[in-house]
């Protein structure tokens, strides 16, 4: 089945961009990270309306997806196709249950933490892919926005790039932890 | 000079706690990741008004520092020593430069992400060093809270416990990034 990957890079104190949109404290030391191979794994992108006004804002009114189909979720923009996008309305869950039933590659979802609030609402994100980088930004367009259950998560890779960027990838864990079968007894009880 | 350091076990989406102070989720999957070694090098800690509280309320009414000296900084309760903490309304910053004149082991910032956003207003954190626990909570008391200057950091180690607990050091960069002496022009530039 295609998995939906919430993937992005952030900041230390978790926000993918600035208020405006400008993500140049992704990059204030030369680092040899790049989400360039998951691209690769990846045939559609997801992103709120906050997220994607950033982009256009810092792409001076254009929306770049480099040829990716993206889908715009807003509940004030009008629907239908413009702009390089398409707008919609729907519910997450009823619209990933579509996209799923299609073949395809992996789904990304591209921010921000208020459509990924949505989603982890309803259980629909299966891997997250976040590239932290070691600055704290102290405000901006948060990862992660409070408010959903709790979901628990089995971390897959940890890795150390130069610049002191880390990778981290994690498999959403429903039911019993199959990576941890070992210690499922102990985990179990302490549930 | 004693370090100050800015250390806690956190959710992956940056909560050092629940709203009820509770801290079951660090400890969904057995792991062998311990803040132990951590205490070794400290010999007071300073916390927020309402992560001490949390702790209180879960300890079941006492203050339980384990013989640590606490300093608690609150705007609304009354100075002076009681229930096993020292009270204080002190401004951070001249707060720990007295701390800094006395000989001793570094000085641990326990939290949570409003005191946190005062020492960082300051730029009083030489230090974080933070595990994350592989679960998003949804809310909670904050890791970091909006509202501090940028501030950069070097990573300094990261390494996997079991349980997929992480553990990130990172030393707090004013001025040139002492580290990575190598790409100091290119990183120049892109400031």
């Amino acid at each position: 089945m295609r998995k939906l990957i919430y993937a992005v890079t952030a900041s230390l104190d978790g926000y993918i961009a600035r208020l405006d949109g400008s993500l140049d404290f992704l990059h204030l030391r030369p680092s040899n990270y790049s989400m360039g191979a998951f691209f690769q794994t990846i045939d559609v992108g997801l992103m709120g309306r906050k997220t994607y006004e950033a982009g256009v804002r810092m792409s001076g009114g254009k929306f770049e997806s480099h040829g990716l189909p993206c889908y715009i979720f807003s509940g004030t923009l009008p629907e239908g196709e413009r702009n390089g996008a398409v707008f919609v309305r729907e519910e997450p869950k009823r619209f990933v249950e579509e996209l799923r039933k299609k073949k395809g590659k992996d789904i990304w979802l591209a921010g921000g933490g208020e459509l990924a609030r949505e989603f982890l609402k309803e259980d629909l994100v299966d891997q997250l892919h976040l590239g932290i980088v070691p600055v704290l930004v102290g405000e901006g367009i948060p990862l992660f926005t409070a408010g959903f259950p709790q979901r628990e998560f089995t971390l897959t890779e940890n890795k150390t790039y130069s610049g002191g960027v880390i990778a981290l990838k994690y498999e959403r864990v429903r039911g019993t932890p199959a990576v941890e079968a070992k210690s499922t007894t102990k985990s179990k009880r302490k549930r």
